[in-house]
């Protein structure tokens, strides 16, 4: 596998006559690929059907001439505004029923047909014209799917289409009835055109209600997805990838990376801790300039099972961004880092984004690699860097772990749906876990609900995975190791329903969910071991055999030869012991991290990163701050 | 007057065969009353005019056959989505201008004319049907008025019914104009078709306005529930109730209450704590699993007024629930508690909700006296502990208390649209006064505003009473002891404008408001003696007699004989020291006891409740943590 | 210059009867001005068409014949209920696209034109009728511009009249593409009515975008104001006001005043102090009964800048008010403080709002000079003790300020637009740096960006201002003292780009600004001198002498000769020491005052203020709590 680093790149916004001089420098600076195109109908397609690629035509020459591959984006993110005049129901509306209007981005409901006709169109136009160019080496779906709480819309389009989805999945309203338990609060419907949109109620809606609805507003963007892959395979063999953004869970993004041939994201490590991570004040100083240290790794592993191994960053941060609450510069070095880290996760390729900050626009506080005025920002020489160690240092093709995480988009919702504590949340629950074992310097993979094959990891982790799939089911004994599911794991139906035997229904462990409690902030559950359970709490019944006692008594973690159950959520320091013990006894070596380092191996180098503002002296390393060093595995 | 307990039951939930083996369960385990029906409507009436009234027909008999005693409940707080096709709008609409969808409950609003001719249909179908069976002891009309802030509806029906309530009111635009000064700013109308709902305005509406606005909304729901009494009395001799939530205030529960026989609440404590208490974190972490100690007291008094002394604990919660912030299971002992605790206050039943926790729908996390898979809930053996305990051992029919509270939804409604301060509310006023009573150890009346003998209570407080009432005011020489009048009592005339005499205004005694001012959190006002008020304090003028000074020598409290008035809103120490020399005045004695420690005597027992996670010694008594202990009084 | 006393006051509120003793009052108690009329719309045109000014010539007529001279006062800030309909699209739009209701006032929109049409219709009948009357001695156009959030609409209206403005302002939409980097996101349009209100877009619309709609918006009240003031002036020579409203930032205050003879505004520095102020809680609480010791002053001297010299207070606080979350009273002194510190200021005169607390209405719970009983108020007897002290010590005409502070309404519009940290705003950034001059005893200028002469001030100082004017930037030679640009300075050209030099291209400055930081509350960045920023850093790049270095070992602020630039946001201690360094270089002395204590000169007299609870010891004076001691200077 070969290591590449590249950039997100605007032609458009920029004279033409400056775009040799980008692409020569670009490449001198050790970048391979640029990204471009996937913001730039209204260059492309200035009014209806008059098409103007010249130019596009002239800048992917102009980029490949300089050694430069391109990845060429599909517009569809930001249709143009004679778009609305063609389709004025194409917006998507906001859960308080008001529609989003144009002037910025990503204001179309995936359900519209209109609008999904336009963008075969325009997808199918520039995979005829470009799919054989020898310079366009991939190409990009649409662009950040879900960012900016686009996934779920309640338009009439969407209506009409929930309506059809739910038709087609219930087949009679009897059924529908049924399955959501309607009869409660004589909530039953005779007609599919019945049933609205779940929001707006006077109280909640049925949680089967809104899981339906939340599965099909998934379904609507792998099926838009899948309408452009589908057209692009039709006139390309260059790979298809879509790039994702960091916490976005509304959508399924396996089931969008299984029509893809690579998975990107977008890593903001900065934007992401000021804007989207649950963690103390004292941490989010401690890390103010270099981003949480588990986040973007997290992310790494995660798209490297959507990517099904093939993965990028797709836009990585290169300096202060605009978007987040507060958008403080990065500390020096932690361009490297971040970059190596991902490397180290087993990215294929990190493009940065982007490579000149517009002087106007959105986004026009967000850093690049050059400034607005050309010269080079504090990111490039950092970039420079990387692209030196890079080609001095081959890396190894294969990071194995022993450990893999189960990570569910459809628990995500579910958690959403009822969340049973105010601040409870899927992806919070996944991460502390994730934290955990990072804290112990193991290699992770995380993997999907579907996995079918569990004899490569030693420990499997399923946290908060709220209905059990058959197939990882009839995986489970492929696992030689242990297997952990956590609090509210397979604790329902895949129509929402409680499981007559109140779940975790797992197999040959004889233990049942007997009552469950949330608890506030500041409260905790305390265990008999010293440690204490955190915001949810289970009261098990049955005879598996009890490995962890709650102070009261009840079991709080049981098992049944390699299969576990821990029935609640354990605060940081006690999960840490849990995990710790349960690697012990499979034989896994951790190690106990200080909170700014971390570790991974690719199983030929041993790769640090001290993502601290001080330097760390560590088995006998020196980390200096904000640091990556690499030291055979 | 017999004590009994019961349970709500919803066999349209279940398969009819499982009805005989509940019923004798229920008969088994104690219970006396089952309430059914009332959210059954689309079970009833599947498609309009399409009865089905046959399932229900044989549910009665299952459960009456068993010995139980119905509560059918009439189903209007549920009406099925086929009512929507008649009457489109019908919903009502929040304050944001948003019509509340269809899909959970109590999606209706109280002015709707067609839907309440549907409601008069459906009841009047039941009570025909059902009026004379001898299984069916009671009736409740609809379900929790006023949840999910369903009062005040800003739809084009509560606009036209607004307008000729005040047409009725005023008779002339010109005398709405005077009484509401709409000199101010410019706001007079030349016709009722011109006054709009006081929603969405610019900066705040005319308080008089709002205040109207609030009658108005309080008065449909009066003769929303009148109109189904009436019905039903046509029909039957079984007492009628209605079943209230906690701290809902939108409505006047007395006026409503006259046309009933029994007033009936829902007592969710665990639940009330995390959602509608104020109250500092290390109290609710004190009592995060018993709920506070003085709520559903307060409660309890409140509704044994509202029903003139017949009153019911109509749902109990009997496990953790779904509806809260954060839903934690009870201590063990508090089910028990919680209803020995509505007993010793007067209560003639205690229904818990619900027999069996449904494993569907939006209360699925809701515990039951059942688990979902029929096993018992650890409730249910509290529950059958106080069935025998009450065999065991009768209670008195009287509970006489030296003190009364008056407490007045129109008070808290124009606390609502005055409150002068952030976050000032009459509830939380009143609910400070009663808890300072309460840890006195006395018994206490709550009253209504419009109470007309004073004669059997030495101590009547009426803090914030906003407007006095004619009757009560007639009634003040009835007190052989001491009224309280507390801070901003009288201090409105009907109109909503301040008096000409700036209030209290009370018969003889010579006392002015010169001035007030509320305080943010934080600061307070210095008594002479030590004390303090916050939130609130008044400059008050005359010659009455000062009972209390302020640190700065102005009045803080001045009487005339028996007649006083409070000027402002004293620190919980404050007033219990205030409260505590008033009732040693009038010869009441009274405890000093601990947060967790409460009591009530029946005249022949005393009954002590410890809500406490401890164990408590008191007055010679070990008390058990989440325990009652009854003595002989 | 005279100064004097007046009052507010509302004949239309009060019987006929009541007039003349309420006059004679009023002149007993030393008022000279009395304000009336602005809210009397619904009084003098009841019905459309159908006037009624009789009222209005006699209350003017008994006002003036006891010696009081009248502000006659537009009435367009509440058209009366029959206007809307006439007029039924006339009414403001809030940000989520919902009509603002009639029901409180300013209830119009300023883009409609008929609304427009009316309001010239009603004030040329009121210019013709009272321009020559010799009791109108001055003229107020409408009321508070701005207050409540009303320079802000979406209505169709102002969609419209923004079209025809960005038409007027761009010619082509290539021309306003090309501004705006429409290019961008795809964001380009092909003619102005495709170009809608940048609300309720998906994430942040075009910045450019923004800054237009908020340039439109304030020239929209502009427009407003001066069909107002060109009617009145062909009938009166009477000076005309507008009375603005404290820390109101949507509209320019200056171009409004340009039309205006007099600025006044509304000084309610309890109000204030609860409502529109960032401080600690400690500070709030020191001053809970007092105000902020600066926010009164600093509009004082923005409002001398807005009136060209001549300004008011329109509206004092005289009690305490109703509109605050928290509404305390004043301590006693507090309003004989407040007057003097607008008289020290340069006021010409003091009205306090309003005679007589009304008993109805939305204001209620405002105090007045008089109580609703029309006993005297506590504040009546301190507006005595002034008139007193103004008719025996008459005051200088000029009081000279070495120091101007330049304070942007257009900056305001641009921090708003892209505040870049979630809490950044440019009134604080100002109001910080007006603090540390006030701590340091100093008489302060605010003035305009468009000052073309700067030769009156030694220093001059200019934090956050976006976009540097070309008339400042030609005036800064004049200053022989030292100009200060703080942070953000001249970041963006007028079309809100990026400068191609990234600013603040300060002439003969070489410094450029590389790159910059937002801070989290609670993070700082440090400076080599033990100081530190807060909220904002700037790296800095150039070869301008450096005086004061970060703890990196960059550039905090440089300078060119007397030209500096700061490149962060000081702390507040930081920012003391920067322009007390700054004052001492300039000669200017400066003192280091406590936190309560305030001073001003006007050249004959020093005035110190002690805004504290407590008294004070300084300079051998004794300042008793919430007073005022004047000495020569």
């Amino acid at each position: 596998m070969t290591r590449s680093l590249g950039v997100c790149y605007y032609p458009e916004h920029w004279p033409e006559t400056q775009w040799p001089e980008d692409a020569a420098r670009m490449a001198a600076s050790g970048l391979t690929w640029v990204r471009i195109g996937e913001f730039a109908w209204s260059r492309l397609e200035p009014a209806p059907g008059k098409l103007d690629f010249d130019w596009l035509d002239r800048a992917i020459d102009v980029l490949g001439r300089a050694g430069l591959k391109v990845v060429l984006g599909t517009p569809t993110a930001t249709p143009p505004r004679w778009m609305l005049d063609r389709h004025p129901d194409m917006l998507a509306v906001d859960a308080a029923g008001r529609p989003r209007k144009f002037g910025s981005r990503r204001h179309y409901c995936f359900s519209h047909r209109g609008y999904l006709a336009e963008c075969k169109r325009i997808v199918a136009l520039l995979a005829e014209r470009y799919g054989a160019n020898p310079h366009v080496a991939a190409w990009q779906t649409d662009n950040e799917y879900g960012c900016h709480d686009t996934i779920l819309s309640y338009s009439d389009a969407a209506r009409a289409a929930f309506r059809d989805w739910l038709a087609q999945r219930y087949q009679s309203p009897d059924a529908l009835n049924r399955a959501w338990g309607n009869v409660f609060w004589s909530m039953e419907y005779s007609g599919f055109d019945q049933i609205d949109l779940p929001n707006l109620t006077v109280t909640e809606a049925n949680p089967a209600h809104v899981m339906d609805f939340r599965r099909f507003a998934s379904d609507q963007v792998v099926a838009f997805n899948r309408a452009q892959v589908d057209i692009l395979r039709r006139y390309t063999r260059a790979p298809v990838a879509h790039n994702y953004m960091g916490r976005i869970t509304e959508f399924d993004h396996y089931a969008v990376g299984a029509d893809l041939d690579i998975a990107s994201w977008d890593s903001y490590p900065i934007g992401f801790l000021s804007d989207r991570l649950e963690a103390t004040d004292a941490h989010k100083a401690d890390f103010l300039r270099q981003g949480d240290p588990d986040f973007q790794a997290f992310h790494h592993d995660l798209y490297r099972a959507v990517g099904r191994g093939r993965w990028w960053v797709m836009e990585q941060q290169p300096g202060p961004v605009n978007w987040a609450p507060y958008n403080p510069a990065p500390l020096p070095g932690m361009v490297r880092l971040w970059t190596w880290e991902a490397f180290a996760h087993g990215a294929e390729a990190v493009l940065y984004f982007r490579w000149r900050q517009a002087p106007f626009g959105q986004e026009q506080m967000h850093a690049g690699l050059l400034r607005p005025d050309s010269e080079p920002a504090p990111g490039l020489a950092e970039v420079e860097t990387v692209a030196r160690e890079l080609a001095d240092a081959p890396m190894a093709q294969a990071a194995p772990a022993d450990v893999a995480l189960v990570f569910d988009y459809a628990s995500a919702w579910a958690w959403d749906t009822q969340p049973q504590g105010a601040d409870f949340d899927y992806f919070r629950l996944c991460f502390a876990w994730y934290r955990a074992l990072r804290r112990m310097g193991l290699n992770i993979d995380i993997i999907s609900p579907d996995t079918d094959d569990l004899s490569q990891w030693k420990l499997v982790l399923a946290p908060g995975l709220f209905t059990l799939p058959d197939t990882l089911r009839a995986a489970l004994p492929s696992c030689s190791g242990a297997v952990v599911f956590g609090p509210r794991a397979n604790s329902r139906r895949p129509d929402f329903s409680i499981p007559p035997d109140l779940g975790p229904s797992l197999p040959g462990l004889d233990a049942r969910v007997a009552r469950v409690e949330s608890l506030p902030p500041g409260s905790a559950l305390p265990l008999a071991n010293g440690g204490q359970f955190v915001h949810w709490a289970e009261e098990l019944e049955g005879k598996a055999v009890v490995v962890l006692l709650r102070e009261d008594n009840r079991a709080a973690m049981v098992r049944a030869g390699g299969l576990y159950y821990l029935g609640g959520w354990p605060s940081d320091a006690t999960l840490f012991s849990i995990l710790s013990d349960l690697c012990a006894a499979q034989g896994i070596a951790t190690r106990d991290l200080p909170s700014a380092l971390r570790t991974r191996s690719d199983g030929k180098s041993r790769f640090w990163f001290n993502h601290g503002a001080s330097a760390l002296e560590w088995e006998g390393l020196h980390l200096p701050p904000a640091s990556m060093l690499r030291v055979p595995a």
